[in-house]
């Protein structure tokens, strides 16, 4: 096995045919390869497809429930509550997001809260959805797990609670946000440990509360912090709060449970308020004036999602990169249920 | 004349006097001026009374129209238009944020959009209000001059655009979230400028996009930077599109207005996903534990919104603290209109 490049198709074909094996029918195998793919195709590899690892492990331990369909539990008027059953996160999301753009369509703007839900993967993918469908997008979710000191603080409290939020663009991309409340993503300190590297500064403290660059201080006490300050705590505390009790996830402190995600997504129509072309004509002025914000004759600065839409076009051109690593570990989850990855052995 | 502490109420009052000076109505007058003083109360001075010398150019320069009051334009099921008339923004944000409560009681969930609007003040007030009737409420607005840096730029494209958040909480305050996307207020900078004063690193950069704490380089060609990063920057650009866009305002870097603020305001009836008591209950734990997170010995961690609370109590009891240099602006803004305050020239 070596490193090698994969076209998207085949890498949704592997990943789906590995989440029939856990147990998913064929309509949310497909789904979830398709966002799990989706996720390396726009360059967060973390995302991708080596979550089936993840996946593989809350299917064993039973917090995943691979033949469960998500419902609307609900619906009144303009808010929604989907009942993930405890299903894949991603087929809640879809759902909720479907529900929230056609209640938008029907009253304005919508709200679904999203319980009993695992990993929902990516929320860009939903908010760049609802954005497509010419609306504004808002999602945040709350993190199981203890892992975020809060501003001020030592103590792990705080998942990573991520925020995404989307307008419609142009020239092919839409305006997506979509970033975790701490400055480091959870899972690349704990790949960083395994090899026992570094961390970048102002990411991580030991336990006594210094600065730290260890990875491994964040399994021995220590925490990550949140982004940006007061201001990015404060961020992940209200999505601790809101999130985790609309959706009765339950805040992460409160929890332990250290998996799900409550989950809040909102779609404002934007026609209500302005016709849309006049809204894409101003967006490709705003971001004519952002791509010119940098130092003169260096590269244009990016919109939010700009970046993430030039390495779709690359990776759909050139193929998903995994590597050698990736791929054995894929492989032995595929083994687990005897479902046989001859693309990958070969390569 | 003196430094000397004053009561909400004798504030209130003399910034209501100066108001009506201006040709506010009474009503107009007294919410603006009880919105300024809570501002003081809650410990944001620099939102405070002060705000009447920028108020009173405003006036004169025929941005806000003293008399104007806003109006709903239009209200479309779970959406609504508020017109500020150019008129006081507080007014227009108090019938916002009475619209979206009123809107969400009714469809679960209600957007309202403020267009022709001046300086709303402080989001935290309105969002707090929106938690106070037990829902979730969220706010942000474009402000009109073009003073931030977008992340890997250096040019000035973005305004200080602030963004707040609230839920209801517990032994006396709500969770509100309320900052400005930029690392320092543009107001602090011109003033340390000023008085040729350093302002703290990591907010601002020289013309040439060096790191720089000098204040005056703003006005000499620098920027202020956003706060956290990438994220934050992106923040505000959602900001400056979808409340620029969706009002009418323009992003700064179209309207080149230099005022105004376009603003969005958004509540989540609560009670239709989860009873408010068990929200309640949930918070006073969460709280408990956010709370515990600081070095043991220590003071404890705050909660969003309850070091304005504590400063509420206080200076409700102690008065409000209000500099020679403060009154004498006020008392010269007054002497335009032929206001007297005795109460400033006695002190």
């Amino acid at each position: 096995m070596k490193d090698a490049r994969f076209t998207p198709e085949v890498l949704e074909d592997i990943t789906s045919r590995v989440l029939r094996g856990m147990g998913a029918p064929e309509s949310s195998a497909k789904t979830v390869a398709r966002s799990l793919v989706l996720s390396n195709l726009v360059g967060h590899d973390s995302h991708g497809v080596i979550r089936l690892v993840e996946y593989s492990g809350w299917v064993q331990g039973g917090q995943i429930i691979p033949g469960a369909v998500p419902t609307i539990a609900w619906k009144d008027q303009a808010t929604a509550s989907i009942d993930g059953e405890w299903g894949w996160g991603q087929m809640a999301s879809a759902l909720a997001t479907q529900t929230v753009i056609e209640g938008a369509r029907e009253f304005g703007t919508a709200t679904a809260v999203l319980s009993r839900t695992n990993h929902v993967g990516r929320l860009g993918e939903y908010v760049d959805s609802i954005a497509q469908a010419g609306m504004m997008g808002i999602a945040f979710c709350n993190t199981g797990g203890e892992v975020v000191a809060p501003f001020g603080g030592i103590k792990k409290v705080l998942g990573t609670n991520p925020f995404a939020w989307s307008v419609p663009g142009v020239d092919g991309y839409n305006l997506v946000l979509d970033f975790s409340t701490a400055v480091v993503a959870a899972g690349k300190v704990v790949l960083a440990a395994m090899n026992d590297e570094e961390i970048e500064p102002g990411a991580l403290i030991d336990k006594d509360g210094n600065p730290s660059t260890r990875a491994k201080d964040l399994e021995e006490g220590g925490a990550l912090l949140a982004f940006g300050g007061h201001k990015g705590s404060g961020l992940s505390v209200l999505i601790d709060a809101a999130a985790g009790m609309l959706s009765g996830n339950m805040p992460a402190t409160i929890s332990k449970s250290g998996f799900g995600n409550g989950t809040v997504i909102i779609a404002v129509d934007i026609a209500r308020f302005v016709p849309l072309d006049f809204f894409r004509e101003i967006t490709r002025q705003f971001a004519g004036a952002i791509h010119e914000a940098g130092v003169p004759g260096t590269s244009s600065v990016a919109m939010p999602g700009e970046i993430e839409a030039k390495m779709k076009v690359s990776r759909l051109s050139e193929g998903i990169f995994v590597t050698a690593g990736v791929q054995q570990n894929i492989l032995n989850v595929a083994a687990t249920y005897g479902v046989l990855v001859p693309e990958f052995s070969n390569s």
